[in-house]
């Protein structure tokens, strides 16, 4: 196991800000600074997860001026861009930057300021990232999930309800996350009337377009311990890449990414999935928690959407995933949602969770790019 | 001094090019894979330091299609990003990659297509850099430089003529590099009565709008042994911020990100400015070798513009400055200028520098963001 120690983490509330990007980094980052109580003057490293300000908002640099806004200079600050993954790839730099002993202390904050585009501007932003030749036949990231959806419910012969239970249950997640975007339960007859928007899919098979921020504080565990008894350990980390134009994928139900990030990450951590006992999964369209799950072990492949059904996977089942309502209700803030991912596991495992509280020692969180183009997969441990 | 090591480099031609900047990457990742010897199946970790694909081309998620372009998925990939000091950081992120355990190879690509927008749009993606007020007051990256200049050349007693012949000898330096955007020779004269641009610098004061691209290729000094007895060790690395608006700082001829870096890599490779044989400064404004110069203890404060004068920093003197021509007369093509400063070093340290070869055993580069507003510094020296 790494050494690397977790030992604050916030987010901000998610949904339509009125504030801009630079704004909601450093509302995270100081409640994530306050959480772990750490002066700004001890960061040493200052790690931003964004994917888009320069398009979003006309604004780059934002890193520098965050470490203005935390009074951190002179920090080192860099940006990482995984796309929509550009959380859990901050969690790999963070992680990094501690193990490799450049910094005993790393405050990763992720986040995004969209909100305030159309949906077609957002949309386009997003898209930037897949294969151009792909998006100008009209293949965007939701036709992929509609795509792939379709041959998972023939393939496997799963109920197309089984799609709908997975925004039903992190929609009755997220009314207990007092961060999340949506705070409104919703139910399969809902779920399976809404609009249709990629065949067989519907709107609340999709997450929204979101503003908000996350932050996570990392150090060496013996620094750790000179601040708190109560931290989290990452354990194990991984990422991989899969083929960046998704056709030629062999397996279209299999997320490459997912499997190798997974393997590399338990393999760090010495675990399997029999010994997770909380995960939070990028639920950017419902089926994905389906291949996640499969991806990681979680389920066999073509049996997650028979756990979901089981009610395996709901907040007082034997294995809760997405407990804090996941990109689904909780919001989807293209470089907070990783970071943001990680502050639910570390809240999870330090019992911090509030009403969303699951007993856990092991957590996991699987941040994906695009349709799977890039994914990270972190594991961490409650510290004994 | 830490074991990770440098066992192949790469520049494209760098100029204005016919060709969008995955195609630069996929050009020069092949090119060092090529140069090392290794097969793209073996690289684990890829970065790609490019400060703003999306502004420039409409195009993010690159890293992933350069993945596919290079044959390297399912390796991890992700984009760094410092402003003009993204090449910089990702060496610093290459670097902790492999120093971590993350990765036992780690192909690091930094590039930019820009020269395809006018000056005017290139200018302002690379002022959304800077703080919104001072752009909006027309305070813009070579206003600074104007600004620091006269109070450079007044507070010190310094001739115009030292900044003149920065460019002089940059130039000179350039012709001898075949990657270089300026194959051109220029004199004292020519400098001083070209166009005013920010006065009192001139138009041969400031480096031009570039595209190209540049990688270097790092595992651990183990690894390097079973492929090479030619390599680098990055044994020194490091980066720090200044404060984010520039009229905050306490002294305007001094850049605390270059001080505090260059501190930090000294400290790690356990080596002092004496040391040093050879560097590379981010001259994108002349006046800029003189800070770093003296911010890196190569001259005393106020100095440095006596050691121009004197011909210690050409290429036959006894400390070369910016044998590849510097961002001045090689070209500026933002992700990649950091890593190109890494390929210089590396050559001259493996012997790989042509016409441009001096003798040295340890080597500097230093890589800015905005003016100053996060840098990264690295020394590397020749495998014993």
């Amino acid at each position: 196991m790494s050494d690397v120690a977790v030992i604050g983490a916030s987010m901000t509330e998610f949904g339509r800000r009125e504030a801009w990007v630079r704004e909601l980094l450093a509302e995270a980052g100081t409640a994530c600074l306050d959480d772990a109580g750490v002066s700004p003057e001890a960061v040493e490293h200052l790690y931003v997860s964004n994917m888009a300000s320069g398009e979003f908002e006309g604004q780059t640099g934002v890193p520098n001026a965050l470490a203005h806004d935390l009074a951190a200079v002179p920090a080192y600050t860099q940006r990482v861009d995984q796309t929509s993954a550009s959380g859990g790839a901050g969690i790999y730099a963070a992680w990094q930057s501690v193990a490799s002993g450049a910094s005993e202390m790393t405050l990763l904050v992720g986040g995004e300021k969209m909100a305030h585009r159309t949906t077609g501007e957002a949309t386009d932003v997003i898209a930037s990232l897949t294969h151009p030749v792909e998006y100008k036949q009209g293949v965007t990231l939701p036709s992929f999930a509609g795509l792939t959806a379709r041959l998972y419910l023939d393939r496997f012969d799963a109920p197309r309800e089984s799609l709908a239970k997975v925004a039903v249950k992190n929609h009755a997640n997220g009314v207990r996350n007092p961060h999340a975007q949506f705070q409104k339960e919703i139910d399969v007859e809902t779920a399976m009337e809404a609009p249709m928007v990629a065949d067989p899919l519907r709107l609340y098979d999709f997450c929204p377009i979101t503003d908000g921020s996350a932050a996570l504080l990392f150090c060496p565990e013996r620094v750790a311990r000179e601040y708190t008894d109560e931290y989290a350990v990452v354990s194990g980390v991984g990422g991989a890449s899969d083929t960046h134009v998704v056709h030629e994928r062999v397996d279209p139900t299999t997320m490459g990414g997912v499997v190798e990030s997974g393997r590399e990450a338990y393999e760090m951590a010495d675990v399997g999935p029999g010994d997770v006992d909380v995960a939070e999964l990028h639920d950017m369209f419902t089926i994905l928690e389906f291949l996640q799950m499969e991806g990681l072990g979680f389920a066999p492949e073509g049996e997650a959407w028979r756990e979901v059904e089981r009610g395996t996977t709901e907040i007082d089942g034997e294995f809760p995933v997405n407990t804090s309502g996941g990109l689904k209700s909780k919001g989807h803030p293209l470089g907070a949602s990783g970071v943001a991912q990680g502050y639910e596991i570390y809240s999870q495992l330090v019992g911090d969770a509030g009403d969303r509280q699951v007993e856990a020692d092991v957590g996991l969180a699987c941040n994906v790019g695009g349709f799977g183009n890039c994914v990270t997969t972190t594991v961490m441990e409650a510290a004994r």
